[in-house]
Protein backbone atom coordinates (compact mmCIF):
# COMPACT_ATOMS: atom_id res chain seq x y z
CA UNK A 1 0.00 0.00 0.00
CA UNK A 2 1.28 3.36 -1.18
CA UNK A 3 1.21 6.34 1.78
CA UNK A 4 -1.14 9.08 0.03
CA UNK A 5 -0.57 12.32 1.19
CA UNK A 6 -2.49 13.88 3.10
CA UNK A 7 -5.69 16.55 1.26
CA UNK A 8 -8.33 18.80 2.59
CA UNK A 9 -11.62 16.82 3.05
CA UNK A 10 -13.95 19.53 2.70
CA UNK A 11 -11.94 20.08 -0.83
CA UNK A 12 -11.95 16.65 -1.94
CA UNK A 13 -15.98 16.48 -1.08
CA UNK A 14 -16.74 19.72 -2.84
CA UNK A 15 -14.70 18.41 -6.04
CA UNK A 16 -16.54 15.18 -5.76
CA UNK A 17 -19.91 16.84 -5.43
CA UNK A 18 -19.34 19.39 -8.12
CA UNK A 19 -17.82 15.94 -10.61
CA UNK A 20 -21.04 13.80 -9.44
CA UNK A 21 -23.44 17.09 -10.65
CA UNK A 22 -21.29 17.55 -14.17
CA UNK A 23 -21.81 13.98 -14.62
CA UNK A 24 -25.29 13.55 -14.42
CA UNK A 25 -25.85 16.57 -16.47
CA UNK A 26 -23.96 15.27 -18.65
CA UNK A 27 -26.00 11.95 -18.66
CA UNK A 28 -29.09 13.35 -19.26
CA UNK A 29 -27.80 16.01 -21.48
CA UNK A 30 -27.69 13.28 -23.90
CA UNK A 31 -31.28 11.41 -23.37
CA UNK A 32 -33.31 14.58 -22.69
CA UNK A 33 -36.13 15.46 -25.31
CA UNK A 34 -37.06 18.64 -24.47
CA UNK A 35 -37.08 21.73 -26.98
CA UNK A 36 -34.70 23.90 -28.52
CA UNK A 37 -35.83 26.48 -26.12
CA UNK A 38 -35.04 24.56 -22.67
CA UNK A 39 -31.94 23.19 -24.40
CA UNK A 40 -30.78 26.89 -25.15
CA UNK A 41 -31.78 28.50 -21.72
CA UNK A 42 -29.71 25.12 -20.16
CA UNK A 43 -26.92 26.01 -22.36
CA UNK A 44 -27.21 29.75 -20.79
CA UNK A 45 -27.08 28.31 -17.68
CA UNK A 46 -24.03 26.20 -18.23
CA UNK A 47 -22.22 29.14 -19.25
CA UNK A 48 -22.87 31.44 -15.92
CA UNK A 49 -21.58 28.14 -14.66
CA UNK A 50 -18.30 28.40 -16.20
CA UNK A 51 -17.84 32.16 -15.73
CA UNK A 52 -17.74 31.49 -12.10
CA UNK A 53 -15.13 28.83 -12.46
CA UNK A 54 -12.96 30.62 -15.29
CA UNK A 55 -11.99 32.93 -12.65
CA UNK A 56 -9.04 31.23 -11.11
CA UNK A 57 -7.70 28.12 -13.03
CA UNK A 58 -4.29 25.92 -12.68
CA UNK A 59 -2.13 26.33 -15.57
CA UNK A 60 -1.51 23.03 -17.43
CA UNK A 61 1.96 21.97 -16.23
CA UNK A 62 0.74 22.25 -12.67
CA UNK A 63 -0.94 19.71 -10.68
CA UNK A 64 -4.90 20.10 -9.12
CA UNK A 65 -3.94 20.84 -5.67
CA UNK A 66 -5.70 17.49 -4.72
CA UNK A 67 -3.68 15.05 -6.65
CA UNK A 68 -0.50 13.13 -5.35
CA UNK A 69 1.46 11.77 -8.33
CA UNK A 70 3.40 9.04 -6.17
CA UNK A 71 0.34 7.51 -5.07
CA UNK A 72 -1.41 8.01 -8.20
CA UNK A 73 -4.53 9.80 -6.81
CA UNK A 74 -5.46 11.99 -10.11
CA UNK A 75 -9.50 13.73 -9.20
CA UNK A 76 -9.65 14.65 -12.62
CA UNK A 77 -8.86 11.76 -14.46
CA UNK A 78 -10.76 10.72 -17.38
CA UNK A 79 -11.01 7.57 -16.00
CA UNK A 80 -11.22 7.51 -11.91
CA UNK A 81 -11.61 11.15 -11.44
CA UNK A 82 -14.05 11.91 -8.83
CA UNK A 83 -14.01 15.78 -10.46
CA UNK A 84 -14.21 14.65 -13.95
CA UNK A 85 -17.82 14.51 -15.58
CA UNK A 86 -16.24 11.99 -18.56
CA UNK A 87 -14.95 9.64 -15.73
CA UNK A 88 -17.46 6.91 -15.46
CA UNK A 89 -15.60 6.94 -12.99
CA UNK A 90 -14.29 3.47 -12.35
CA UNK A 91 -13.31 2.70 -8.72
CA UNK A 92 -10.95 0.38 -9.22
CA UNK A 93 -9.96 -1.79 -6.28
CA UNK A 94 -7.09 -4.42 -5.29
CA UNK A 95 -8.50 -8.01 -5.08
CA UNK A 96 -7.20 -11.64 -3.57
CA UNK A 97 -5.60 -13.12 -6.43
CA UNK A 98 -2.98 -16.17 -6.84
CA UNK A 99 0.22 -15.40 -4.90
CA UNK A 100 2.33 -12.71 -6.32
CA UNK A 101 -0.10 -11.80 -8.48
CA UNK A 102 -1.69 -8.00 -8.40
CA UNK A 103 -4.98 -7.97 -9.84
CA UNK A 104 -7.73 -5.13 -9.71
CA UNK A 105 -11.17 -5.08 -10.33
CA UNK A 106 -13.60 -2.35 -11.08
CA UNK A 107 -17.64 -2.68 -11.41
CA UNK A 108 -19.41 0.13 -13.64
CA UNK A 109 -22.55 0.85 -15.05
CA UNK A 110 -21.62 2.65 -17.94
CA UNK A 111 -24.56 4.95 -19.49
CA UNK A 112 -25.50 6.56 -22.98
CA UNK A 113 -23.61 8.82 -23.13
CA UNK A 114 -20.58 6.31 -23.54
CA UNK A 115 -22.76 4.74 -26.76
CA UNK A 116 -21.20 3.83 -29.55
CA UNK A 117 -23.21 1.35 -31.74
CA UNK A 118 -27.12 1.96 -30.84
CA UNK A 119 -27.57 0.08 -27.50
CA UNK A 120 -24.05 -0.83 -26.67
CA UNK A 121 -20.68 0.79 -25.25
CA UNK A 122 -18.26 2.79 -27.77
CA UNK A 123 -15.43 0.92 -28.03
CA UNK A 124 -12.88 3.20 -27.67
CA UNK A 125 -14.68 3.75 -24.07
CA UNK A 126 -13.90 0.40 -23.68
CA UNK A 127 -10.51 1.08 -24.77
CA UNK A 128 -10.17 3.70 -21.89
CA UNK A 129 -11.73 1.80 -18.97
CA UNK A 130 -9.22 -0.78 -20.08
CA UNK A 131 -6.05 1.41 -20.28
CA UNK A 132 -7.13 2.69 -16.99
CA UNK A 133 -7.54 -0.97 -15.54
CA UNK A 134 -4.53 -2.29 -17.09
CA UNK A 135 -2.60 0.80 -15.84
CA UNK A 136 -3.89 0.25 -12.50
CA UNK A 137 -2.85 -3.18 -12.24
CA UNK A 138 0.67 -2.14 -12.89
CA UNK A 139 0.51 0.17 -9.81
CA UNK A 140 -0.98 -2.36 -7.43
CA UNK A 141 2.37 -4.15 -8.50
CA UNK A 142 4.23 -1.20 -6.90
CA UNK A 143 5.60 -0.53 -10.16
CA UNK A 144 5.13 2.48 -12.88
CA UNK A 145 4.74 2.91 -16.48
CA UNK A 146 3.12 4.70 -19.25
CA UNK A 147 1.19 2.63 -21.90
CA UNK A 148 3.71 1.52 -25.04
CA UNK A 149 1.15 -0.85 -26.10
CA UNK A 150 -3.07 -1.59 -25.78
CA UNK A 151 -4.39 -4.52 -27.22
CA UNK A 152 -8.41 -5.10 -27.70
CA UNK A 153 -10.51 -8.04 -28.79
CA UNK A 154 -14.22 -7.15 -28.86
CA UNK A 155 -15.90 -10.94 -28.75
CA UNK A 156 -18.92 -9.70 -27.88
CA UNK A 157 -21.07 -5.82 -27.72
CA UNK A 158 -20.71 -4.72 -24.09
CA UNK A 159 -24.54 -3.36 -23.22
CA UNK A 160 -25.09 0.17 -21.73
CA UNK A 161 -26.75 0.34 -18.49
CA UNK A 162 -25.62 -2.95 -16.97
CA UNK A 163 -23.56 -4.07 -14.18
CA UNK A 164 -20.00 -4.72 -15.72
CA UNK A 165 -17.30 -6.27 -14.04
CA UNK A 166 -13.63 -4.94 -15.65
CA UNK A 167 -10.52 -6.98 -14.18
CA UNK A 168 -6.56 -6.69 -14.79
CA UNK A 169 -3.84 -8.11 -13.78
CA UNK A 170 0.18 -8.55 -14.78
CA UNK A 171 1.22 -11.30 -17.14
CA UNK A 172 4.92 -10.86 -16.61
CA UNK A 173 7.22 -8.58 -15.49
CA UNK A 174 10.52 -7.60 -17.64
CA UNK A 175 12.68 -4.82 -16.09
CA UNK A 176 11.23 -1.52 -16.96
CA UNK A 177 8.49 -3.33 -18.82
CA UNK A 178 5.22 -4.47 -17.77
CA UNK A 179 2.81 -7.08 -19.73
CA UNK A 180 -0.43 -6.84 -18.87
CA UNK A 181 -3.72 -8.82 -19.69
CA UNK A 182 -7.49 -7.35 -18.69
CA UNK A 183 -11.89 -8.21 -19.46
CA UNK A 184 -14.58 -6.36 -19.51
CA UNK A 185 -17.70 -8.71 -18.90
CA UNK A 186 -21.23 -8.47 -17.26
CA UNK A 187 -21.40 -8.74 -13.41
CA UNK A 188 -24.09 -11.64 -14.22
CA UNK A 189 -22.24 -13.57 -16.28
CA UNK A 190 -18.44 -12.87 -15.20
CA UNK A 191 -16.98 -15.73 -17.41
CA UNK A 192 -18.34 -14.83 -20.44
CA UNK A 193 -15.20 -12.38 -21.74
CA UNK A 194 -16.78 -9.36 -24.06
CA UNK A 195 -13.89 -7.69 -24.11
CA UNK A 196 -10.07 -8.86 -23.99
CA UNK A 197 -7.08 -6.50 -23.39
CA UNK A 198 -3.85 -6.84 -23.24
CA UNK A 199 -1.27 -3.88 -22.73
CA UNK A 200 2.43 -3.15 -22.17
CA UNK A 201 3.69 -0.62 -20.07
CA UNK A 202 6.91 0.99 -19.51
CA UNK A 203 9.12 2.73 -17.06
CA UNK A 204 10.07 6.22 -18.51
CA UNK A 205 14.24 5.71 -18.52
CA UNK A 206 15.71 9.14 -16.45
CA UNK A 207 16.33 11.12 -19.21
CA UNK A 208 12.40 10.80 -20.82
CA UNK A 209 11.30 11.90 -17.01
CA UNK A 210 13.30 14.68 -17.06
CA UNK A 211 11.72 15.79 -21.21
CA UNK A 212 8.66 14.53 -20.38
CA UNK A 213 7.66 15.56 -16.76
CA UNK A 214 10.32 18.40 -16.45
CA UNK A 215 7.82 21.10 -16.49
CA UNK A 216 5.32 19.32 -13.82
CA UNK A 217 4.63 21.25 -10.31
CA UNK A 218 2.13 20.67 -7.47
CA UNK A 219 -0.21 23.16 -6.48
CA UNK A 220 2.73 24.70 -4.60
CA UNK A 221 4.83 24.56 -7.44
CA UNK A 222 7.30 22.00 -6.51
CA UNK A 223 8.57 19.72 -9.21
CA UNK A 224 6.18 16.58 -8.90
CA UNK A 225 6.64 14.17 -11.68
CA UNK A 226 5.05 10.84 -11.26
CA UNK A 227 6.26 7.82 -10.34
CA UNK A 228 6.61 5.14 -7.54
CA UNK A 229 7.07 5.73 -3.92
CA UNK A 230 10.91 3.90 -4.38
CA UNK A 231 11.75 5.93 -6.99
CA UNK A 232 14.31 8.05 -6.97
CA UNK A 233 12.46 10.64 -9.15
CA UNK A 234 9.63 10.30 -6.34
CA UNK A 235 11.90 11.47 -3.71
CA UNK A 236 12.74 14.60 -5.23
CA UNK A 237 9.01 15.81 -4.99
CA UNK A 238 9.14 17.32 -1.56
CA UNK A 239 5.94 15.21 -1.26
CA UNK A 240 5.95 13.11 2.37
CA UNK A 241 4.58 9.76 0.31
CA UNK A 242 8.15 8.08 0.57
CA UNK B 1 -21.69 10.23 -50.58
CA UNK B 2 -24.80 9.32 -48.35
CA UNK B 3 -27.97 11.20 -48.34
CA UNK B 4 -28.46 12.56 -44.87
CA UNK B 5 -32.18 12.44 -43.84
CA UNK B 6 -33.39 15.86 -43.24
CA UNK B 7 -33.46 17.03 -39.50
CA UNK B 8 -35.08 20.31 -37.57
CA UNK B 9 -31.84 22.98 -37.68
CA UNK B 10 -33.31 24.72 -34.68
CA UNK B 11 -33.23 21.60 -32.63
CA UNK B 12 -29.25 20.42 -34.03
CA UNK B 13 -28.19 24.49 -33.23
CA UNK B 14 -29.79 24.19 -29.97
CA UNK B 15 -28.00 20.61 -29.03
CA UNK B 16 -24.98 22.15 -30.47
CA UNK B 17 -24.83 24.81 -28.48
CA UNK B 18 -26.34 22.99 -25.05
CA UNK B 19 -23.17 20.22 -26.03
CA UNK B 20 -21.13 23.23 -26.46
CA UNK B 21 -21.33 24.97 -23.47
CA UNK B 22 -21.09 21.72 -21.33
CA UNK B 23 -18.20 20.88 -23.06
CA UNK B 24 -16.21 24.10 -21.67
CA UNK B 25 -17.73 23.57 -18.26
CA UNK B 26 -16.02 19.77 -18.31
CA UNK B 27 -12.83 21.77 -19.18
CA UNK B 28 -13.13 24.79 -17.04
CA UNK B 29 -14.11 22.11 -13.84
CA UNK B 30 -10.38 20.39 -14.05
CA UNK B 31 -9.03 23.63 -14.29
CA UNK B 32 -10.26 25.65 -11.81
CA UNK B 33 -8.66 26.83 -8.39
CA UNK B 34 -11.78 28.21 -6.48
CA UNK B 35 -12.93 27.12 -3.15
CA UNK B 36 -15.02 24.73 -1.82
CA UNK B 37 -18.10 26.93 -1.64
CA UNK B 38 -17.80 27.97 -4.96
CA UNK B 39 -17.47 24.38 -6.33
CA UNK B 40 -20.85 23.44 -4.53
CA UNK B 41 -22.57 26.78 -5.57
CA UNK B 42 -21.54 25.46 -9.31
CA UNK B 43 -22.88 21.58 -8.16
CA UNK B 44 -26.43 23.21 -7.20
CA UNK B 45 -26.83 24.96 -10.26
CA UNK B 46 -25.64 22.38 -12.23
CA UNK B 47 -28.31 20.12 -10.36
CA UNK B 48 -30.91 22.74 -11.45
CA UNK B 49 -30.19 22.43 -14.97
CA UNK B 50 -29.94 18.57 -14.88
CA UNK B 51 -33.39 19.01 -13.14
CA UNK B 52 -34.88 21.20 -16.34
CA UNK B 53 -33.98 18.66 -18.40
CA UNK B 54 -35.08 15.49 -16.83
CA UNK B 55 -38.16 15.95 -17.62
CA UNK B 56 -38.75 14.38 -20.74
CA UNK B 57 -36.17 11.71 -21.80
CA UNK B 58 -36.25 9.00 -24.81
CA UNK B 59 -35.14 5.12 -23.72
CA UNK B 60 -32.21 3.75 -24.45
CA UNK B 61 -33.42 2.05 -26.90
CA UNK B 62 -34.70 4.99 -29.14
CA UNK B 63 -32.43 6.85 -30.97
CA UNK B 64 -32.01 10.41 -30.46
CA UNK B 65 -34.66 12.45 -33.03
CA UNK B 66 -31.66 14.33 -35.10
CA UNK B 67 -29.65 10.94 -35.29
CA UNK B 68 -29.79 9.08 -39.07
CA UNK B 69 -28.23 5.62 -38.40
CA UNK B 70 -27.73 4.94 -41.58
CA UNK B 71 -26.05 8.26 -42.74
CA UNK B 72 -23.84 7.60 -39.52
CA UNK B 73 -25.12 10.88 -38.23
CA UNK B 74 -24.56 10.40 -34.13
CA UNK B 75 -24.81 13.59 -32.19
CA UNK B 76 -24.33 12.23 -28.75
CA UNK B 77 -21.38 10.31 -29.89
CA UNK B 78 -18.29 10.44 -26.80
CA UNK B 79 -16.29 10.89 -29.94
CA UNK B 80 -17.81 13.15 -32.57
CA UNK B 81 -20.98 14.31 -30.78
CA UNK B 82 -21.88 17.63 -31.19
CA UNK B 83 -24.15 17.19 -28.47
CA UNK B 84 -21.81 15.46 -26.36
CA UNK B 85 -19.89 17.29 -23.77
CA UNK B 86 -17.70 13.85 -23.63
CA UNK B 87 -16.60 14.44 -27.22
CA UNK B 88 -13.39 16.58 -28.41
CA UNK B 89 -15.42 16.91 -30.55
CA UNK B 90 -13.98 15.03 -33.71
CA UNK B 91 -14.99 16.68 -37.42
CA UNK B 92 -14.01 13.60 -39.41
CA UNK B 93 -13.71 14.63 -42.86
CA UNK B 94 -12.66 12.84 -46.15
CA UNK B 95 -9.71 13.76 -47.67
CA UNK B 96 -7.70 13.66 -51.26
CA UNK B 97 -5.61 10.34 -51.16
CA UNK B 98 -3.90 7.54 -53.15
CA UNK B 99 -7.02 5.66 -56.10
CA UNK B 100 -9.28 3.78 -54.77
CA UNK B 101 -8.03 4.74 -50.74
CA UNK B 102 -10.54 5.94 -48.37
CA UNK B 103 -8.93 8.15 -46.07
CA UNK B 104 -10.39 10.25 -43.22
CA UNK B 105 -8.44 12.90 -41.41
CA UNK B 106 -9.31 15.12 -38.25
CA UNK B 107 -7.68 18.21 -36.39
CA UNK B 108 -8.38 19.11 -33.40
CA UNK B 109 -6.86 19.99 -29.69
CA UNK B 110 -7.16 18.60 -27.02
CA UNK B 111 -7.92 20.06 -23.35
CA UNK B 112 -6.78 18.95 -19.77
CA UNK B 113 -9.94 17.10 -19.01
CA UNK B 114 -8.25 14.39 -21.46
CA UNK B 115 -5.09 14.02 -19.84
CA UNK B 116 -3.88 10.67 -18.50
CA UNK B 117 0.14 11.06 -17.35
CA UNK B 118 0.50 14.97 -16.35
CA UNK B 119 0.74 17.18 -19.52
CA UNK B 120 -0.11 13.93 -22.18
CA UNK B 121 -3.09 12.87 -23.45
CA UNK B 122 -4.91 9.30 -21.56
CA UNK B 123 -3.86 6.62 -23.67
CA UNK B 124 -7.49 5.52 -23.27
CA UNK B 125 -8.42 8.94 -24.84
CA UNK B 126 -6.11 8.64 -27.82
CA UNK B 127 -7.46 4.95 -28.14
CA UNK B 128 -10.94 6.53 -28.38
CA UNK B 129 -9.88 9.24 -30.62
CA UNK B 130 -8.62 6.20 -32.85
CA UNK B 131 -11.31 4.38 -32.51
CA UNK B 132 -13.23 6.89 -34.15
CA UNK B 133 -11.37 7.86 -36.83
CA UNK B 134 -11.25 3.83 -38.11
CA UNK B 135 -14.86 3.97 -38.40
CA UNK B 136 -15.31 6.62 -40.02
CA UNK B 137 -12.69 5.38 -42.27
CA UNK B 138 -14.94 1.99 -42.64
CA UNK B 139 -17.64 4.39 -43.42
CA UNK B 140 -15.93 6.56 -46.03
CA UNK B 141 -15.73 3.65 -48.06
CA UNK B 142 -18.84 2.65 -47.78
CA UNK B 143 -19.01 -0.24 -45.77
CA UNK B 144 -19.69 -0.34 -42.43
CA UNK B 145 -18.90 -2.64 -38.85
CA UNK B 146 -18.30 -2.97 -35.49
CA UNK B 147 -14.81 -2.80 -33.96
CA UNK B 148 -13.59 -6.46 -33.61
CA UNK B 149 -9.71 -5.72 -33.05
CA UNK B 150 -7.95 -2.58 -31.84
CA UNK B 151 -4.46 -1.61 -32.01
CA UNK B 152 -2.39 0.66 -30.78
CA UNK B 153 1.24 1.60 -30.15
CA UNK B 154 1.71 4.30 -28.12
CA UNK B 155 5.60 5.63 -29.64
CA UNK B 156 5.48 9.23 -27.83
CA UNK B 157 3.24 10.86 -25.70
CA UNK B 158 0.59 13.02 -26.96
CA UNK B 159 0.49 16.66 -25.59
CA UNK B 160 -2.55 18.09 -24.84
CA UNK B 161 -3.32 22.41 -25.60
CA UNK B 162 -1.17 21.53 -29.11
CA UNK B 163 -3.08 21.36 -32.53
CA UNK B 164 -3.06 17.26 -33.35
CA UNK B 165 -3.65 15.78 -36.61
CA UNK B 166 -5.68 12.25 -36.95
CA UNK B 167 -5.65 10.15 -39.91
CA UNK B 168 -7.03 6.96 -40.74
CA UNK B 169 -7.27 4.52 -43.85
CA UNK B 170 -7.79 1.58 -44.94
CA UNK B 171 -5.45 -1.00 -45.25
CA UNK B 172 -7.23 -4.21 -46.72
CA UNK B 173 -10.83 -5.29 -47.62
CA UNK B 174 -11.95 -8.20 -47.20
CA UNK B 175 -15.70 -9.99 -47.49
CA UNK B 176 -17.21 -8.42 -43.87
CA UNK B 177 -13.87 -7.80 -42.67
CA UNK B 178 -12.21 -3.97 -42.84
CA UNK B 179 -8.74 -3.83 -42.01
CA UNK B 180 -7.48 -0.09 -41.40
CA UNK B 181 -4.32 1.96 -39.85
CA UNK B 182 -4.43 5.36 -38.62
CA UNK B 183 -2.30 7.62 -36.92
CA UNK B 184 -2.24 11.07 -34.51
CA UNK B 185 0.73 13.34 -34.60
CA UNK B 186 1.28 17.13 -34.20
CA UNK B 187 -0.05 19.54 -36.74
CA UNK B 188 3.32 21.11 -36.58
CA UNK B 189 5.08 17.45 -37.11
CA UNK B 190 2.63 15.56 -38.99
CA UNK B 191 4.79 12.82 -39.99
CA UNK B 192 6.54 11.92 -36.64
CA UNK B 193 4.10 9.65 -35.75
CA UNK B 194 2.80 9.44 -31.81
CA UNK B 195 1.03 7.10 -32.10
CA UNK B 196 -0.03 4.22 -34.31
CA UNK B 197 -3.55 2.17 -34.61
CA UNK B 198 -4.54 -0.96 -36.41
CA UNK B 199 -7.84 -2.23 -36.37
CA UNK B 200 -10.48 -4.80 -37.40
CA UNK B 201 -14.29 -3.59 -38.23
CA UNK B 202 -16.51 -6.68 -39.12
CA UNK B 203 -20.10 -6.11 -40.42
CA UNK B 204 -22.52 -7.84 -38.30
CA UNK B 205 -24.08 -11.33 -40.00
CA UNK B 206 -27.78 -11.20 -40.48
CA UNK B 207 -28.78 -12.88 -37.00
CA UNK B 208 -26.62 -10.84 -35.59
CA UNK B 209 -28.30 -7.62 -36.85
CA UNK B 210 -31.49 -9.16 -35.12
CA UNK B 211 -30.14 -9.85 -31.71
CA UNK B 212 -27.89 -6.69 -31.42
CA UNK B 213 -30.21 -3.56 -32.85
CA UNK B 214 -33.91 -5.43 -32.44
CA UNK B 215 -34.51 -3.08 -30.86
CA UNK B 216 -33.54 -0.28 -31.40
CA UNK B 217 -35.79 2.27 -32.94
CA UNK B 218 -35.90 6.05 -34.08
CA UNK B 219 -37.22 9.04 -32.84
CA UNK B 220 -40.72 8.35 -34.42
CA UNK B 221 -40.74 4.51 -33.33
CA UNK B 222 -39.75 2.84 -36.27
CA UNK B 223 -37.46 0.09 -36.66
CA UNK B 224 -33.86 1.90 -37.41
CA UNK B 225 -30.35 -0.50 -36.60
CA UNK B 226 -27.67 1.02 -38.35
CA UNK B 227 -26.02 -0.35 -41.56
CA UNK B 228 -25.14 1.26 -45.03
CA UNK B 229 -27.43 2.72 -47.41
CA UNK B 230 -26.60 -0.47 -49.74
CA UNK B 231 -27.79 -2.69 -46.71
CA UNK B 232 -31.21 -4.85 -47.00
CA UNK B 233 -31.46 -3.64 -43.62
CA UNK B 234 -31.07 -0.46 -44.00
CA UNK B 235 -34.12 -0.83 -46.45
CA UNK B 236 -36.13 -1.74 -43.69
CA UNK B 237 -35.80 1.71 -41.55
CA UNK B 238 -38.22 3.98 -43.52
CA UNK B 239 -35.85 6.38 -43.62
CA UNK B 240 -35.39 8.34 -46.97
CA UNK B 241 -31.84 7.47 -46.68
CA UNK B 242 -31.36 4.91 -49.50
Amino acid sequence: VIPETPYDPELMAAVTELGSALRELVGVSVATTVGPAELRAAAARARDITSGLVVATRSSTQLPELDDPIAFRRVFSPGTGVGSAIAPPLRIRRVEAEANKAEVQAEVTLGLQYEGAPGFLHGGMGALCMDQLLGAAVIAANRWGLTVHLGLDYRRPVPLETPLVMRAWIAEELGRKTVLAGTIATAEDPYRVLVEASGIFVTPREEQMGAYFGAITNAAGEHAPPGRATDGTALDTGSDAG
